[in-house]
């Protein structure tokens, strides 16, 4: 009988979960054939625990692919991508059924029974760590599945703005735009974060809640949304609003803080919209105060790389 | 100031800790120099948890490299390879000083603030997965190395005859055998393991602590010993006096279980000793009885792969 293998990106995925859950799929089953991992029996099945955003879906579009299944239960082995921390991972999480990690965050509470291929780099994206499996396993890489790499790094490097942009990410996506026949790198990443940056037929709590990840810190529920925009200013006349349902949120689920980074991707850095039971900590970790609930922060791109750890260790010293 | 980075393996090392401790360290110093992971005023050092046993003394003999610096706290980076475990890895570990992780076991306690390189792999020593790390960044490998990621394939595999040894494992060693001069795998192999194989000048703690591995299953204390023999008559009128210090241990530093495997490498299997607040746990997960607090298991060559798992499986289902 037929086994099943999930792969699945993080809740609320965005394009890299999406396109890496293929993307990794495929790999696996590749090399499946060459003998490594898995064996025979299994059939691989990509994921997702949520639907793509619209940027997603303009890639998927682009080049042609399936969007990931729904996630559910029915599987027999699990791998993840993007992700690999307990809050992110599916609610029914058993590490004895763990197959593969590839991510490209900090390295989170998933631990296992036995030793698995867990392969995560400080690059900029997960897409990026999977074409270097690629190359290390000898696979080829058809023109989907570069195309899919490309999109990953563009999405989650914020078209190489981001601070998590390595020199490796811009020479690894080089490499894939010329399999996936892109000619205009540079265009095709902001033609795909326009499709992000256009919120107007969204609510509030849509908006807030479409790139949002859960975070535990000393002990202290942290949520922390991003909104990544071509110009700030087409979100402004909504502050107030997005401000009330921040609140709104806050006192539903029992978080301690939440933070909206509204990210400017021209201007290149986050109006930071922020609700907490202490806001001198969220002061501490920046060293800037907020007034109304808000405070711009220059530069800042990246939750992962610039908002989370500093935010993580002034929790540490309360 | 030049910066350090230590590059150490678990407590209690054998062959694969220090060896690969030394190799990661020289690859690390050659990513370095791509400007891949770190910046250029870090120095890299390897170290070790303890002194190296009489096996890993003949490799590093064998092959004319320096064993590694003793483990102390003077560093500002830490890479750790062979393990993912707090309860293996140095006590002051500090996940925000966590440079990277390559390993071959479970997925660890181990968590980091940020990002960072972790790859770890269902392969028969982190000797093999360095060896790929290799491959993935261009980087070429001179004869110490090879024949220090050799040794680590060959001790931690016991020569190709535990579980965990893969295909990959047998096609890597013949690679690396080619570079370092080594003519017979097997026969190398051999040679390595009757160093570990006499343990006449040892005494019974010696014995027992030389490769040991502390674990956390379920909330209880759990040691595990293994000693690797030749042939296993050597050892056989020691094994009174063997459970008498098994017993002292237990009770001096509060286990709920400690086994001790003698494993024969020609029979291919282990006799296990064990003390435990409750043998029934071991007797469940291996189906078989104790006598005198021992037990032949049949093929049973791998702590990792063939007794921890089981193990940890009866703790949870106490």
């Amino acid at each position: 009988m037929t086994k099943k293998v999930y792969v699945v990106g993080h809740k609320n995925p965005d394009t890299d979960s999406i396109c890496s859950a293929i993307v990794f799929a495929r790999l696996l089953e590749k090399l499946k054939d060459q003998g490594l991992f898995l064996d025979k029996d299994y059939e691989i099945v990509p994921c997702a625990q949520g639907k793509p955003n619209p940027e997603t879906e303009f890639v998927l579009e682009r080049f042609n692919v399936e969007p990931p299944k729904d996630y559910d239960q029915d599987y027999d082995l699990l791998a993840l991508v993007d992700h690999s921390d307990l809050t992110q991972a599916p609610d029914d999480l058993d590490g004895s059924k763990l197959l593969a990690v590839v991510d490209h965050h900090k390295i989170g509470d998933v631990t296992t029974p036995g030793p698995i291929l867990f392969v995560s780099m400080p690059l900029g994206s997960t897409g990026t760590v999977l074409k270097l499996l690629y190359d290390l396993f000898n696979v080829s890489i058809d023109r989907e599945e570069a195309g899919l790499m490309l999109a990953s790094i563009l999405s989650d490097t914020v078209v190489f703005r981001s601070a998590t942009t390595t020199d490796l990410d811009k020479e690894i996506a080089k490499d894939l735009a010329k399999i996936a026949n892109i000619d205009d790198i540079e265009a095709f990443g902001i033609e795909m974060k326009k499709k992000l940056s256009d919120v107007s037929g969204l609510s509030a709590r849509e908006i807030i809640l479409r790139d949002f990840k859960d975070f535990d810190m000393s002990g202290h529920k942290v949520g922390i949304g991003q909104v990544e925009l071509v110009d700030l200013s087409d979100i402004e006349p909504r502050i107030d609003e997005l401000l009330e349902e921040l609140r709104t949120l806050k006192q539903d689920q029992g978080y301690h803080t939440i933070v909206l980074l509204l990210t400017d991707i021209i201007k290149q850095g986050s109006l930071a919209l922020v609700v907490s039971d202490d806001e001198s900590i969220f002061e501490k970790a920046f060293g800037k105060s907020l007034e109304d609930n808000r405070v711009w922060l220059d530069g800042v791109m990246s939750r992962k790389k610039q908002v989370v750890p500093p935010l993580q260790k002034a929790f540490e010293k309360l």
